[in-house]
């Protein structure tokens, strides 16, 4: 089969990379579509030390699996794969488990690719009335919706999302269905063009006044918005980490400390939720779409997204 | 009166300095006591603005008071002083008002000196059966008990306090009363061997394997100390950061991301509940001090605090 492969040497397109064969509690899955995400972007830049096929974001269709049910159903899958024995797994799930692969990510063979195998208890079935390209989302939706897992974000709160990207404009939707008052904010007026036609909140974040928030989401992995962030958040308010911050970042920790600012670092999420509000319609996600390409153009389809500005680029083996 | 006076020019014991006037709603204190903490040492080299007298760790006799009742009493007081109209001092206190000045550290003439002025509503007297160099650290003990304040540390988990310097033996002994498993980390054997005579648990922070508490306090202020802490908070558990750090430092955020940490700065806490352990001889105190300094002293007794493995000093007017 086709798949995007990450090697010493770099990514290849491998045209026949062998299909995987599902274990007994494993379904085996066609890739019906796929999402690039900025962590794959940075696992090829040097994050982590995943070498295997790349890709996380999917929604696929089961073409085999022990226990036949599933068969034909059409899934999205959380993606991380714990030893299933451990105390974390057996009472926290798999997410947290010293022993995980992460799909994509971590010693297991990712999304990129014309087939996947997942465990069974991996897999939720996607309703309906939610197409490819919308089920697709579920997984970084998922992402977004563990920051009101972690913090409660009250309905007369003002929170900011600084990152107006792929994730960014997931987060600031979801937090806005609190009720809170919800900015976006980017260092570009170009990347608030569509956040403000979509009819989110926008600001340029230079222009934003210090301890302006009582909750900001740092949503772009790079070191200016860490400190962007931190600035912006008001004494005793939560700065959450959205991002894979790959390397070492150099900040001032004294307003941290001075101003009792609570930080919270944030991965991956719920996938029931995530589907709910898809089904519902709550969270607009065709117009991140920017690109869609065959996975025989994955590299191409890479470069895309690796572009400033590019929001969500598709995969469809 | 004396005084320790940080200038432009340096740290400077001036003999004849202005006894300080107290305003209308403020008493006058004669300083009985008062303790060199690290942030001292840290201003002095260079962290923050602040011009004028230091110190912040008090107990003392207030001499002349609007309000007659406080006049003869021994106390302590709060080192935050707010506008008392904004919302935050209204609702929250002056801890966090953006106007505050703070005592020995922001634009307000600390306790090196014979004399101090306080706003009445910051003062609290000191219980009988406290003498004067237990009660001189409530104000440390307070910021201890700061930490039981903003996360609740259950009796089952395990806790460390990287750091055990002044500060950090005060953090070990309150975590532990909540019957949490409390270890007290240092880098070097000897910094150690006072806590472990006092029934503390103990290790030697390079020995201790990756993730191996629930919460993890930052105590020491500088990097490695971080580094340390971060280490070893396991996956969803919590680091505070308790110290003040001087300037900027460099760390990897992917642990914090990846392992959802959380991060909580800490700063001030509640005077009340310190002098009720204390009364209680729940806290031991005496151990801690390493010196007495007649204030005409003070220079010799801030480079007696800067000394590595020295714990509190304490100064006499």
């Amino acid at each position: 089969m086709k798949a995007l492969y990450l090697s010493d040497d770099g990514l290849q397109l491998l045209p026949d990379y062998a299909q995987p064969q599902p274990g007994p509690a494993e379904a085996l899955i066609r890739v019906l579509c796929a999402g690039i995400c900025s962590t794959d972007l940075e696992i090829v830049r040097g994050y982590g030390a995943h070498r295997g096929v790349l890709g996380h974001e999917f929604v696929g269709l089961v073409e085999s699996a022990a226990d036949t049910d599933w068969i034909g159903r059409r899934v999205v899958g959380g993606i991380n794969l714990g030893c299933q024995r451990c105390s974390i797994c057996t009472q926290a799930g798999p997410e947290h488990c010293p022993q995980r692969r992460v799909l994509g990510i971590l010693d297991k063979d990712g999304a990129f690719a014309e087939y996947i195998t997942l465990p069974l208890t991996n897999l939720m079935p996607v309703p309906a009335n939610v197409p490819d390209e919308m089920a697709v989302f579920t997984e970084p939706l998922a992402a977004a919706l563990r920051i009101t897992e972690q913090l409660t974000l009250a309905p007369g709160e003002a929170a900011a999302v600084v990152g107006p990207g792929r994730l960014g404009m997931l987060i600031a939707q979801t937090l806005a269905l609190t009720g809170a008052a919800v900015t976006l904010l980017g260092r570009r007026t170009a990347s608030l063009e569509l956040p403000a036609a979509m009819g989110m909140t926008t600001a340029l974040v230079d222009n934003v006044p210090d301890n302006s928030f009582d909750v900001v989401v740092e949503a772009t992995g790079n070191d200016q918005g860490l400190v962007n962030a931190l600035r912006l958040v008001r004494p005793l308010g939560t700065l959450v980490l959205k991002s894979t911050f790959a390397g070492s970042v150099t900040i001032n920790l004294t307003k941290l400390v001075v101003d009792e600012i609570t930080v919270i670092g944030s991965r991956c999420g719920p996938f029931a939720p995530a589907l709910r509000l898809l089904a519902q319609r709550q969270i607009a996600v065709e117009p991140l779409i920017d690109g869609r390409y065959p996975l025989a153009d994955a590299l191409a389809a890479m470069a895309h997204a690796a572009q400033p500005g590019v929001r969500k680029i598709l995969l469809r083996p």
